[in-house]
């Protein structure tokens, strides 16, 4: 069964990804996967490290003459800056060790991880809990949109908002309010012209002026985003046991991306807000398929894909290291002080956007795997269309009077 | 490793759960389990079969003298109407079915069950992804509450809405702006006293009227909550692997409660509209502890908990079962006609916080289970009692100049 | 995924198991899973307890009319003996507690289990330890086998030796010397005629007479046996990744039953006396079929099925309780005896073949639903059908000059 | 939890290993891992390809400053041939494609691996079916050997035999029949001295005589090895649920290994022949601690390990590819025609020994970490000396009159 599993620490060697359970003769296209990680790195309000990183793939097992074998395949991600840490990150012992870390930054790692695996430097927290591991899942989930683009599902992206700068005409409304909305197609598209990843040159503006503001404070924002899952088949996920719920699955896969705090399928938190009439998206039969006009559900009812998109919101939380640091304590003093800076970005949600595409195209990969099995593309492909062609009929001969 | 499985349709024989996973020689409490089933059921707003219902847990295994074995605990809820459906939910063939349903209700499983199982009967949809599978969670998981307060760990809640109506003084905020916030202790004694789990008696009249009125329109509410576990040590989750984040387990736990559309953590969306000095919890020493003042993170930094109150916000969808149907399509005939009535709730949400208590409950436990091992409580007990002892030193020692 | 759990104490109210991740629409034969039951109880050599059990299947979820929801299927087995162990295992306390279980038998779980679960009665390491759990792996594992059925996969069993009685023509041999063996088609129907499950009267005659006399001794016996799967598809598995492989898969689900200690592929141990050209089967085309004459693999290579039948040997030692009890300790006085005596049998080997083959079927499912998919017997049948029917011609094209 | 996935073909760039769930603070001693790649190469009978290897492990993640970090550890063996398969192995697509491996070896996963994974080359099958996996595995597990070196497990291993080559005083007759061998602790120390990693210098003459004549009919040889694990705590895996049994795990473990054909515990296959009396281990009081004398068990009962030495046993078939090759068939022309050669050893028991060491420590690793948890080696060696320091304790006073 599909799985993945990333390596390495920020200032490592590199970042390595395994994908385990990936079907055989799936076309691996590096320029593709090498453009995902570009568009990680992206957006108004990174920090250097941005442009030290421009990240590029290497395949190390799995493929050959560009497709999967069926096997393990192995990706790595080279730090381009490992010339400058290998005694910092030595793999050996060494005897004059660096200067500790020993100021933890509120909202980090730092402290908890110190606690957890009984570190003497706080160095070792900030290495594994830094968003630099995104690179690696990123370069995964690209593998597994390649995957699903096979059987025509898309997976794109969109910020809402920075810093509470919301849009006036927001495109997540349209998204609920209808099936089949405009552009729908072109999201990324539109989205990745823009240096945060917005839908009009308005809000773009707005939210580059609000985020060179926070930058002048010292200070840090962040933001909402949505991610649209286009082309999923009816059937993905279940109500059978909740471990297995589509929706159950994307909420973890999502959250577990650094600094996200909040996560809703469709319309989220609205729905607490207003009458079920107001809600529930209504089924009709037109030229005898069944249609939706809405899709409040965010593409699933009852744990499962209902063939309307997928809508995923969530919120990330700006980003914990500040040029104008918070109160923290040293633990070598055992001190009250303020906390230390490090380098980094003020604003990444755009990236966060990008990453959650990818965690949620694995999610779909996962559930779709377990639908429709197949070791190889034409196996799977096969076993796809089979559905996809019988199932309305079966439906109907089931019912019938 | 702890797992649950849960099965049994609405209105077949009763629902099964096996726990797996649970140490020797915890204390099982009847009366307590019984309690929670009831805390489940209580509630304005709910429709009639709260009232045959009443559910009472039987122990079919892994107990003895009132003690756990470590061997597997499976818990039985029979379902005291099953005379009246023992002919429609028959186990065996027979001649003579039961009419069929053949409408999809909007927003449940009907429809998308009934596709993806290759169903003739949207019967078989409606028993398995209704919301009576909880009562057997609850169960399952008022053992893992038993087990958590070995430690001391509490989990609670509360309601914070219904259809659109906050409080005032929302206890949330005090939540998230105080590490020992009053009354933290007797959330559960103070909700549990109110009819709608709310904190405040003007509150609650509030919703109450609300839902009168919903009921009268044939119209039903959703609304949000909020469940607090309190006593968790620090150290559960990780940040060296995505799948086995704290943060990300308890969205997806919390993601499975049928109807659920929304998770957060600690401030949730709030954080992605302010900047990150307002929103990061700041560290402190006092008394050669280290403490917090707020606790926006919600408990959770880095997916891992922080020692805070570990804070989660969710939305529960309105009940899909209106009074005054909408819109749907009759697959027997393949017409378009309004949806079918069902029994049903107007207003779940008390409910659905205690479900969400549970679920949470049961994710404290399993990653509790991970980092403190031990097959008898006497050997889990040593372990945590361990390391509580001796974290502080060990982190004075690793960082002393 | 397909997964069950078992629950039960030996002496408590009876033995529960779910299995979850079932297709819909599979028929569920009662009397063929009690027949399985019965089968598991037969045998020449069993002690009381065989009479007292007369395993019966209830089904408290996941079947309507006869077949399969696609939900969690429960399957319950009443403990006929329960009236008399009401006290003995109350799941309550109880003041007046039954004299407790202090000597611990050689070959037992008793001793570890009481060090591990921190027990103070050793009847709590007997009661889950017990082979009566298996009773409740047969009953899950019998819908396996109707699962299996549906595309044509069967399995079967018989008794190789019991006590060092071999047999004169050992039907093992054929099995590997021979892909189409003679009487494939019947094992079961032959062995279930023996009251020990072996193939000629002879053979029978002669182990009936050993176990008399080790009866008399006081003492038992264990014995080997086979496990044959047919009509396994060509695909199962994988060497990949070393856990996914087929052969690991069974050798852990066969060792994972009380008292075998050792577990053979095919030829197993015999292949490492002989050449590697006596071991290895030949590939042979015919009739435009790709075709093996011999099966010493037993229908595994790099832990792929490769479409002969599937040939598992296991040996299973002797009883661990005898009538003339070993040497041990009592844990209340702390002072060398002789074990204690408990009722039991004297051979369990035929019943025993009968669990392997209900493991060996649950093992082949698990793969099978792993590589085909499939939410319904229909689409599973239709994925099936699609990879036998294309497969060949896969093959030929792929590697057509 | 602990896991780890390979990665990497046979004629790759090199192999991957990702370890995950590890504690932190494990010393990792480079020159140890290195060792034990080297104990996999050793052996007389092996083919070219051992002068190519030399396989050095270079540490990619999850280590700093010699200690391991709690976040996934990746070990990367290079491909010391990798520029002479440049482009036979090209990762992305070539126009001139080397030629095809169109014939499949009996015994080998050619055939099936082509037809499950819809391959046009069987080189795609070799390449990862290749027992050249199985150093990524050593790598692995000898960071398994070093975690419960910390707690003074240790993994050994000898050949039992070779080419039906048996010992005229078997040392594995000494380990079944007491439970303090004389040399248990220095089998690896006697067996790596060996060119066949036996335990006599008569019986090494004998099998190497035997290699030689069998090299000369251009035919191959299996063997039998033992593994013996010592200083196992009482208590690891369970009998509450058969997926969780340690001699099922083991057994799982050491079938994944290629070529292994047969695995028993203890006494293995024996135990069907005799008596329970000549089979079950006695318990004695000598000193007030509970002993045994015997060891048939092989230090498992119930599932779980009971203290003495697990004595695992296992069956390697010889090497499919023979310079006399077997009869097989060419995919491309689809005619029958002996089999081709490829460059092969023509014994490898001695290495299949140390990689069932490797597997071995490896599974008991897993157990162990589920029984003791901590995040770091200082937190499990706590909790493992608390357990230590206790159950005997703890069995008394439960035991007490």
């Amino acid at each position: 069964m599909l799985q993945f599993i990333t390596s390495g620490e920020s200032h490592g060697k590199g970042l390595t990804v395994i994908i385990n359970g990936l079907p055989s003769n799936l076309k691996i296209d590096l320029d593709f996967i090498n453009n995902e990680l570009k568009r990680r790195q992206h957006g108004y309000g990174r920090g250097l490290r941005m442009k030290i990183e421009s990240d590029q793939v290497e395949i190390l097992s799995g493929v050959r003459f560009g497709k999967t074998l069926g096997s393990p395949v192995t990706l790595f991600i080279k730090n381009s800056d490992w010339d400058n840490w290998t005694e910092k990150m030595s793999y050996t012992d060494i005897d004059k060790k660096p200067d500790k870390v020993t100021i933890p930054r509120p909202g980090h790692a730092d402290l908890v991880g110190s606690i957890k695996y009984d570190y003497n430097d706080i160095r070792n927290s900030i290495e594994r809990s830094s968003a630099r591991e995104t690179a690696a899942r990123v370069a995964a989930c690209s593998v597994a949109k390649l995957y699903l683009n096979e059987f025509g599902i898309k997976v794109q992206s969109f910020v809402e908002s920075i810093g509470g700068i919301y849009p006036k005409n927001n495109y997540y409304n349209e998204l609920l309010s209808n099936t089949i909305p405009k552009s729908i197609n072109k999201i990324n598209e539109i989205a990745d012209k823009s240096q945060v990843r917005v839908f009009d040159s308005d809000h773009e503006t707005k939210i580059i002026n609000r985020i060179k503001k926070i930058k002048k404070l010292g200070d840090t924002l962040g933001g909402t985003f949505v991610v649209v899952v286009s082309g999923v088949p009816v059937g993905l996920g279940t109500f059978t046991h909740f471990e297995d719920k589509l929706d159950a699955e994307i909420a973890q896969s999502i959250m577990s991306i650094n600094a996200i705090k909040g996560v809703e399928i469709g319309i989220g938190f609205q729905a607490a807000n207003i009458p079920g009439s107001e809600v529930h998206d209504e089924i009709y039969l037109k030229n005898k398929n069944i249609i939706r006009k809405t899709n409040r559900a965010g593409g699933i009812e009852g744990g499962i894909s209902n063939g309307s998109p997928i809508i995923i919101r969530a919120a990330m939380k700006p980003i914990a290291t500040l040029m104008n640091p918070l109160h923290s304590i040293d633990l070598a003093t055992q001190k009250n002080i303020v906390s230390r800076r490090e380098r980094s970005d003020f604003v990444a949600v755009p990236a966060c956007a990008v990453i959650a595409e990818s965690m949620a195209a694995w999610s779909i990969s996962k559930y779709f795997q377990r639908k429709f099995g197949g070791d190889s593309i034409k196996e799977a492909l096969a076993n796809f269309e089979n559905y996809n062609k019988s199932y309305m009929t079966n439906l109907r001969d089931n019912f019938r009077l």
